[in-house]
């Protein structure tokens, strides 16, 4: 009953980045080549031919060999990858192996939806901080943390215990959050509201919207 | 102090889905294109060069004209494209000027997160079942949708009632829900639980990685 890999509707896919500059898309094909590694490590592969992971990821092995010569020397030619290394060292070049104290801004469903995500502490993205606007919810803890109110974010950041911001707040507030920790110093920001946001330069947003994995079925059922 | 969309850091990005195969590419690409559009209409532009949209899009402009003529005619040399026919011609194509009916299985705060998502009925995605396998849960409503026990998929299903589902359920139970939403002749499924699932051919599934969208925040905080 179960379908091959490689047919066409049966299509594996991972949501991602829609990103509209070059060297952004280099890092979302490296979150790609991480997970497809991760898939060969599974599946007890030591070694693997740049071919095989392009043919996975989508890409050509050009491509491949382009991508990951940027970050130094991975492979030899004739031998292909060792799986367990170029993984490792992916995840180096992607910040995996560090700790990143991520601060959470909006306590209600997605709020709590994400600080229950299970990949993001195995990936090093750690919720330490939940803040909000709404008195009920002030001084109420998720598993051990306890919600403060979001004009306490520039204090934590001062005293430099937030790396990246999740912003989990309705439209309307999502622009004054945004920029309430670019103020405090933020550089780096998860957005989920719809709509666009205006940033300074030197801070990186990237914006979540769910839609577009939903276009891609609506997409498949049309057809 | 806000930066103009060029710079390198102010990358503006959206989440979409890292896809395997070329075709699904398109369907990303398109995705991008339908949101640029959006835009130029805001900003009340009525027509606009391939070179624009491929621009902002991040893409080559000989990409966009060969994604669009795909799909039939649609600008005329020298003149651009029309952005409202453009945008509702692509709307088409994704399946967005259509009602879809969609049943959400798993009732936690991922899934609440989700049923409140307002981009969803927006572009024709209405979830109007809810199931779940919780009996505290069965019984009660959300904003006037009952939630369900997730054994009455199949009969819904029969009744044609659902297009797609949405599994927002514990990994240990995904492989279930979806086989079960397969058995009962469901042929797109969104999923948010981690980790590989199987499906027969002539089912479309999606995998939303939330991570993703995190590394590429890591990446350029490590840079």
């Amino acid at each position: 009953m179960r379908g091959a890999r490689a047919s066409g509707d049966d299509e594996r896919v991972k949501a991602a980045l829609y990103i509209e500059r070059a060297s952004a898309s280099t890092v979302t094909r490296l979150s790609g080549y991480y997970r497809i590694l991760g898939e060969f490590e599974a599946e007890n592969l030591e070694t693997i031919a740049s071919e095989r992971l392009a043919e996975r990821a989508g890409v050509s092995s050009a491509q491949v060999r382009k991508d990951l010569s940027r970050f130094g020397n991975f492979g030899r030619r004739g031998l292909g990858y060792n799986v367990a290394q170029l993984r490792q060292r992916i995840a180096g070049i992607l910040g995996l192996t560090q700790h990143w104290n991520v601060a959470l801004i909006g306590a209600g469903n997605l709020g709590h939806a994400l600080f229950s995500y299970k990949e993001f502490p195995k990936q090093g993205f750690h919720i330490e901080h939940v803040l909000d606007a709404d008195p009920a919810k002030i001084g109420t803890a998720w598993n051990g943390v306890t919600i403060v109110h979001v004009g306490e974010l520039p204090r934590l950041a001062r005293d430099g215990k937030v790396d990246i911001v999740i912003v989990a707040v309705p439209v309307h507030s999502a622009q004054t959050v945004v920029d309430l920790a670019v103020s405090s110093g933020i550089r780096a920001i998860l957005n989920f509201a719809p709509g666009k946001l205006a940033t300074p330069d030197g801070v990186t947003i990237r914006h979540v919207d769910l839609s577009i994995a939903m276009e891609s079925l609506s997409y498949a059922l049309v057809k």
